[in-house]
């Protein structure tokens, strides 16, 4: 892409810079979002804003901007890009601070880039996961706390692994980057319901499944992951991708299940509706 | 201050900018420490940069320069704002990420600003806490992750608090930016040892203290607090401020603690001869 925008202005992303006292870079004070463009259409867009907007409010990022001026915005960037793939990431951040701590008027950025197309073969083959003893801090809340995920990456490039399968004292919660679901030996499908980030294609799964399966949103234990048939993430930029093995132990038969499939059809199905009736 | 110190650059203070695909801006990705710089001198400044390069190693980001490096660089810094009394901020981030995750090529910015002097009524009259159940994800690094802290902004406005105490499941750990120490109704001092921040400061009052009390490394509970007589903070930019109240509860009469004044002056002292013998 050729432009990011940042506080109003479309600036050329070489050029996109913020000021070294802006307090997501000082003390990792900020919040972000983002959806996919796909044929030139915003998907799930209200979801993503309101779920930006309530981020913020956890911890107490205001956005000065109403949800129209926010489009708006937003489609500045869009119609200065021209692309109609991308991926749109937004943040809102705690601001240029004078004494590197208060927070002042936030500033509000927006990158677009490429869409990255993950490899087929993932969604045929099934991924592996590792897993980390870790719970988010502000588990409802997007924020750009990584650090424990990034500290990672090694560890899962040595297990050919694509995600962290994170979980607290009591219950497997979520990945670093997406939503965790399971299927039981009754094809009872279960995602956990506490201290996670409840994601728009999380829910959107919910909803579509609810038609041909018993699902649950409800806590997952690490007896239950054992005894599972299937297992796969949710997100916005993966959709539905199967999990076959979650640090060596090995789900179901070792290769994506047939519901799991099953839901990945459903899923893609339901984009394209969405895509023709926008 | 004039200018600001961005990856082997003199940069002006306003044209001090970083790019936003940097990770501690896009996903919290960076560590930091600080010093300060009095009648010219750099106050600890090895210690500092030992425990900068420590808070690297425990987020996996590597300094591409020499100790001996690194002090050139910030002296380059120091010498074009020809400041004699300041505060001095070192920032080391994941870098400018391409996927926005995968760490690249550190960036290294340091920030030399005024330095803040505290009132001294603080001192004279003692501050007042409020408490967080809270514990740090890397206890012992320095990262930049304080949503949390500033998230209570407001709370300690209210309380007219300074600082917030943070607790886990058992134990009393630090504030939100300095270390915690009791003082007993044997007048034996403690401060916590695990899952804190091993301050600088800190590690000079242990040192001083052990001429003349009997000061102990140990978890602190908050019945150890309840009961205590005397109790303080000691931080870079604060020294050692006596604390007098958290949240409602007082310690010992509600004014700082013979013990603590005394701590105080030698502290004082002991900078004052630091600083002659350099």
């Amino acid at each position: 892409m050729k432009y990011y925008y940042i506080n109003g202005k479309i600036i050329e992303v070489r050029h996109a810079n913020i000021h070294v006292t802006d307090l997501a870079f000082l003390r990792g004070y900020g919040i972000f979002d983002f959806f996919k463009i796909l044929s030139g259409k915003p998907l799930f867009i209200d979801k993503h804003i309101n779920r930006f907007i309530n981020s913020g409010k956890i911890l107490g990022i205001e956005l000065s901007l109403s949800i129209t001026q926010l489009k708006e915005q937003i489609h500045k960037l869009l119609n200065a890009n021209k692309s109609s793939n991308a991926s749109v990431q937004m943040f809102l951040t705690g601001g240029y601070s004078i004494d590197g701590f208060t927070p002042t008027n936030p500033n509000f950025i927006i990158l677009e880039n490429k869409l990255s197309v993950n490899d087929p073969l993932l969604y045929l083959n099934g991924i592996n996961l590792i897993k980390l003893k870790y719970q988010r801090e502000m588990p409802e809340a997007k924020t750009t706390n990584y650090s424990n995920a990034i500290k990672m990456i090694k560890k899962m490039k040595q297990k050919n692994a694509l995600d962290i399968l994170y979980y607290n004292d009591k219950f497997i919660t979520e990945t670093a980057r997406s939503n965790f679901f399971i299927i039981d030996h009754k094809d009872v499908i279960y995602t956990s319901i506490d201290n996670v980030l409840k994601g728009i294609t999380r829910q959107k799964i919910i909803q579509l499944a609810k038609n041909y399966y018993n699902i649950k949103e409800k806590n997952i234990t690490i007896e239950d992951l054992k005894k599972a048939k299937e297992a796969f993430i949710t997100s916005t930029t993966k959709g539905i991708m199967p999990v076959v093995n979650v640090e060596n132990d090995i789900i179901g038969k070792g290769v994506p299940g047939v519901i799991t499939i099953h839901l990945m059809q459903l899923f893609k199905k339901f984009i394209k509706d969405y895509l023709r009736n926008r």
